[in-house]
């Protein structure tokens, strides 16, 4: 069978297991890692959103955008998402979910209606892992606390980049009109004329598949005309509000590593009898940031 | 209701009609180009898929891969693809389609097994509209014959790149094994490292979003695991071949034109009162190619 070579991001751990520790693959790469080379989630910063079709897992970035987290954190302690519904999916964009009952909105409690922006921070103080190739977008693009980033040093910002699988605050056109009650999750393409322009929450780390087979809206920007085609939510939580029994056990790699530099090089210059011209260079949103199950 | 705010590849036609013809935003640019920004689709260059769920439209790029579209025309007039299948979606990556049965492979008639590969071609000779951005993974890219492209002087070569949409023929390790029986589509972030290194046949303009919400395979590289869960393949055909009263009428807009390079600076420099940060650069897998519906 002709196929297209590829480990995805979520396959690689997988494959991991079958592979030779001797070669430099991504596989050979992950089957030579070390368990210090993996973390687990903080429960305090990860999100389940639970769909009738499972369970999509998000990781919260905190070192960026800690006030829309504690609003979001609000939110979802009230149960504000639970039996609202994804009400967007727009073809190579996102996916967006929140209140999609404009004339009679669900009240926000004691979450606040306006978060000052926080697109963007300082560079400062920000440990980084750097990428040496060049970005159509950024100064630098690289890692920062497991999240795929960019940063400008002579401005002292950072930011983190929308890559496939970022989730973010939708907002108004006023800045601070992003208040967390309406998330969206990036489908397609990494749309990186978003950055800096939106708060970015974080980035979904399990569960993709469910969100981006999601039948694309036939309204304006992909929002579903009816509200039958919508995609109920049944609860979003915080991992940490959640049983232990019922958490996802699962791991994620550590992108401050030899192992990770490792996986980036592999994946820079591909090994295997595939690649006829190893592109020699890589782009930070193509760069898979692999997640495994851990035994606890 | 909070959005974010983009015009996606397919809906920006629809947005050209009700823009004001004053501003420069991407549906102002489009709602004042002139008939001759768009050219229609020449049948003996576009293939029609026919799903259960609607045709997939896609053209092809007879300047960068003439042997396989010629191999491929064959196995089409042959009725080669009817009946068989979508075999593979793996998320963030491709769709492939093809025969799944190993054992007893469908007969390639007249076609041939082995295709040279072309994976590249000589720039010189090739019209290309390029783009001033800087790239990752390429000296230089832009648009020929309204396709997303890169090329480099320096070693005279040019190749079509992976984007959103694009279409190319799998093929097994030896470089000549790709010959049009096995094909793919992006459904994920530009997976570029695949330019030079497979040959592409053109790009999906049409009925993207029918392969993109596709349940993703649980199998290796998203294959599905078993034979119900593929998506069946109605006919393949080439538009030349389709009675006029069935074919798809649409234009797509000129990649050559001063309203493309107007559509380009527009998603440049987003100039909405969303955008607060526009990124003032644009990366060639983020420019899109506006199709329409055509009144012949």
């Amino acid at each position: 069978m002709r196929v297209v070579r590829f480990i995805s991001i979520f396959a690689a751990a997988l494959f991991a297991s079958c592979a030779p520790a001797s070669g430099n693959t991504m596989a050979d790469v992950l089957a030579a890692s070390k368990a210090s080379d993996w973390r687990p989630l903080d429960p305090a910063n990860t999100l389940y959103m639970e769909l009738d079709s499972g369970r999509v897992v998000m990781e919260l970035a905190p070192q960026f955008a800690p006030q829309l987290m504690a609003n979001l954190k609000t939110l979802i302690r009230e149960k504000y998402f639970d039996g609202l519904a994804i009400m967007r999916a727009q073809d190579n964009f996102v996916v967006q979910w929140g209140d999609a009952n404009e004339e009679h909105p669900r009240p926000l409690g004691k979450a606040q209606a306006k978060v000052p922006a926080e697109f963007e921070r300082a560079a400062q103080g920000l440990a980084f892992t750097a990428l040496a190739d060049t970005d159509t977008y950024a100064p630098q693009t690289g890692f920062a606390g497991g999240f795929p980033a960019a940063r400008d040093l002579k401005a002292d910002r950072a930011w983190l980049t929308h890559c496939y699988g970022t989730v973010g605050a939708g907002r108004d056109n006023d800045s601070d009109s992003g208040n967390g009650s309406e998330l969206y999750a990036v489908i397609g393409h990494a749309p990186r004329h978003l950055d800096r322009n939106i708060t970015v929450i974080g980035r979904v780390v399990q569960g993709m598949e469910l969100l981006s087979v999601l039948p694309r809206g036939k309204g304006d920007l992909g929002f579903y005309q009816k509200p039958g085609e919508r995609t109920p939510i049944r609860s979003v939580r915080l991992a940490a509000d959640v049983p232990q029994a019922e958490r996802s056990h699962i791991e994620i790699i550590r992108t401050d590593t030899q192992t990770f530099t490792d996986l980036i090089e592999a994946r820079r210059n591909r090994k295997d009898d595939w690649y006829k011209a190893p592109a020699g260079r890589i782009e930070v949103c193509n760069i898979p940031i692999p997640v495994r199950q851990s035994s606890k």
